[in-house]
């Protein structure tokens, strides 16, 4: 039976037992442990049933994302395009199973905090599920992600800032009769997240780098943990090297490798990847360490260069999608990669919610830093 | 050796040979003839090669969209998602195929007239590819997609009116080194297209009926021709009943259809299926006809309300792709179609492009009228 386990108490659940976003008795993260056997079959996240912790109840087509290949730079790159995905992100491989095990749990609403994706993600698929989403988010929060989450029948509850929206989440779920989705801690979340490394793996995608924008660390862990489950099933033998992304402002995954930096540039196009503390910040930096991984920290202009270059490859993405490709060209220059090295992608989010901002950022021009170095996993 | 083959005058071409608008000797319409034979392998369009009449040589990922069963008004459903295409709509299908041919021919420009999916589309992958992407459009052509064409590198030429765009593209191909898409008499276009009634065969998603928007008619003769070729492989018994979908204002095919109606309400909405007189009219008409399908009309109050129910449902769609479902709400009512069949909608395009005027259409308040009846095919 899969189970949920806190590592600081030891404490252990059942899945069907409580939500998923803290133990109920220390207030500890929670990890899913299960045992996993590999039986593709079917289309979509229902493919991976025998890795899931839990059977997936709703679905609106997400995954089974193409993956294309294409020189950058000289090097051989693989893009897996997961702006794709019914909502627009990777996010939704993650709601799909949150919404499922709120209602697997017997919750008529759900609740999530976010400043974009992940908000109109839960939305929609808690909405497709008959459940009551509640989303809040910053009041700067862009436009048209809010528009969406209303859309999809989400009702938007904004506050002032990033922590007064969790604040404000956390005690609406309190109240009991609501499901915290709080995906940046809910285990349930990540094992969704997971199946993009069991797709990569059956595309033969995975090359010796998996480069990837990082902000609550969702995406990092999912392909971790996933990669970690493939290669202790024997399919792999060795995990790609994580380099996680992020922006010279918010980069606390770079402070957490030991490394200082002298400042320079901004990093406003990256505001989808501005987490100041994730909870999972101990897990994160497993993740780059252990696969002998790096982290990068790039600036705006690096960004828009690289953005405007996957718009003339037709890769419609919003900007933090374009982090990856601007850590690329900055590895290159400075000789830890080179031409001969195979690179994995993901493009995280389509820029066709924010269609005015991308075509303003795109037409100013072009200054650019070389901010930082990066931070290689020790 | 497929060929292009003009019905008027008996021409007959090699796909190498000629552009493929139009008959270079008579000027009449050109249909793809070649032996097909049902091999699928691989992944995206490339998967039908064996049924396509040249290689593709540029992909963004097109294809293998998700097929997702939900009931509407009690009947079962599947929805093709065509609007997780690279760029937004089913076009991508035929863009793909159509800038190939380019590239087979050694044209190093592509022009296209077009009020929107189609034009950015053929920007994205005529850019892709290395090719000169030039889009004439509307002036009144919706934001959104023309500043997705500026972003995808296309050349934006504007100007008064639909029929002008049409004549500026062909004039701008008769100089010569310039290919002209022309979406909707290129047959190759087609031919992508097709590769839709291929996957639902696979997904095992094809009902009774096949409900489908209708404009220049690229889809609706691309799922004809291609569930004709399937029929002709012994793949399927017989077809789908096709149902064409148009506006009150616009619907050539249901004038074709020899019936006549008191016009009520408008179809403001469906814009993007404002096509006046599609050249393939009479390859329309048939294709109806022949599978005993149906026309239905429908207007802005019908669409409103099917929108709002496909984001409900978690659906990101532009309203033209809400046309179908208004139309299944209306043929129940009608008693034409009851709760135990199945029927089969393509969802053509994302409305993510244009989330503000779909937020204002969905606030709007309802009224609905019943503009027409549907016009079976005799």
């Amino acid at each position: 039976m899969p189970a949920l386990v806190c590592r600081r108490c030891g404490a252990r659940y059942e899945l069907t037992e409580v939500p998923a976003w803290a133990c109920p008795s220390c207030g500890g993260l929670l990890y899913v442990r299960k045992e996993v056997s590999w039986e593709p079959k079917g289309t979509g996240l229902a493919r991976y049933s025998s890795l899931l912790p839990l059977p997936l109840s709703v679905s609106l087509g997400e995954g089974q994302t193409p993956c294309v290949k294409r020189k950058f730079r000289g090097v051989s790159v693989s893009l897996k395009l997961e702006y794709l995905n019914p909502t627009g992100s990777f996010k939704d491989r993650g709601a799909a199973l949150s919404v499922s095990h709120a209602i697997q749990l017997g919750f008529r609403s759900v609740v999530e905090d976010s400043s974009g994706n992940t908000g109109l993600s839960v939305a929609a698929y808690a909405s497709a599920a008959g459940l009551n989403p509640l989303v809040v988010v910053p009041a700067d929060a862009p436009r048209g992600k809010k528009l969406l989450i209303e859309l999809f029948g989400g009702r938007l509850v904004e506050v002032g800032s990033r922590r007064e929206a969790a604040e404000r989440a956390a005690s609406m779920a309190r109240k009991g009769d609501t499901y915290y989705v709080a995906h940046a801690s809910n285990p349930v979340f990540v094992e969704g997240v997971k199946t993009i490394a069991y797709e990569l793996y059956e595309e033969r995608c995975l090359g010796e780098y998996l480069v990837l924008p990082v902000a609550s660390g969702t995406l990092l862990l999912g392909a971790y943990w996933g990669l970690q489950e493939l290669k202790d099933l024997g399919l792999i033998d060795s995990l790609p090297k994580l380099v996680a992304v992020q922006g010279v402002e918010v980069c606390p995954l770079y402070r957490a490798m030991g490394l200082e930096g002298v400042m320079r540039g901004s990093s406003k196009l990256l505001d989808a990847l501005r987490v100041e503390a994730p909870p999972r910040l101990e897990d994160m930096k497993e993740a780059v360490v252990r696969t002998n991984g790096l982290v990068v920290v790039v600036e705006d202009g690096e960004v828009r260069e690289a953005l405007r270059d996957l718009y003339r490859a037709g890769f419609a993405v919003e900007p933090s999608s374009a982090a990856p490709l601007a850590a690329l060209t900055r590895l290159l220059e400075d000789g830890v990669l080179d031409a001969g090295d195979s690179v994995t992608i993901p493009l995280t989010g389509t820029g066709f919610k924010m269609l005015e901002p991308i075509a303003k950022i795109l037409s100013a021009s072009e200054t650019r830093y070389t901010p930082f170095k990066h931070a290689r996993g020790t």
